[in-house]
């Protein structure tokens, strides 16, 4: 499937129901999914999803991963309010990661930060590169 | 490590070496590493890291991924002539991705294409968004 589309044209078009189907899930039965706010290009976080988590969020629009963790749907926002409407989502070369270009509300972060990836190499040094804009406590309510 | 920083003040500094040590690499000692364009913000690829691709890379300032198809360091240009420029490098909150940020020569993606998210979901339809720049052809030579 994916293999047929590589010399593909632009504006080839074929059905997604297929596609959808071929994409390679690990031995979890997940694949990453990498969140990229539309307007600003910034890389928000990387996530995952399975089947179920995927077909929910082309069904509503709103992006739903699996917490590994948790092992379950994790409906982006539904605690934190700080979801995510999806604008697109592609899939790449060889049909097993995706990218979904979204428009976050809030922090994207866990830890109140707009996106996850504030830990930043520097020479031989870690540097936080982002203070939270709201936390934790605000974005789940006190313990 | 990752978890005494989640509330870290902008501009915080800790040692690199124990936070690379730190890193929460999967059953296959592998993270995921996605690469952005440092300056469009395009996101070019994804692909996995083990420690000795990790170490080279911020060593050489040349991006060397890990190969689970060849199962081996895949030094990402040294057949191409594509390679990826490592302008920064950072960990997310819970130490399990990276984010490179990098300056791409030519396409990244293997068909020729400049990212590899080019299966892009349009309702019912999955629609290629954009043609090969460079044959495979011209990137790896005729078979």
């Amino acid at each position: 499937m994916f293999r047929e589309l590589e010399g593909a044209a632009a504006g080839t078009r074929v059905a997604l129901a297929p596609a959808l189907a071929a994409l390679r899930w690990n031995s979890d039965g997940l694949v990453p999914a990498i969140a990229q706010q539309h307007d600003t290009g910034e890389v928000l976080m990387m996530a995952w999803m399975n089947r179920e988590a995927l077909d929910e969020t082309l069904r509503s629009g709103r992006v739903c991963y699996y917490s590994r963790s948790r092992r379950a749907l994790w409906r982006k926002g539904e605690t934190s309010g700080q979801g995510q409407r999806l604008v697109s989502l592609a899939i790449d070369c060889d049909g097993d990661t995706l990218l979904l270009k979204v428009d976050q509300t809030g922090p994207a972060c866990h830890t109140g930060r707009r996106n996850c990836f504030y830990n930043q190499a520097d020479g031989d040094a870690l540097v936080v590169n982002a203070a939270p804009l709201l936390s934790p406590d605000d974005l789940y309510g006190k313990k």
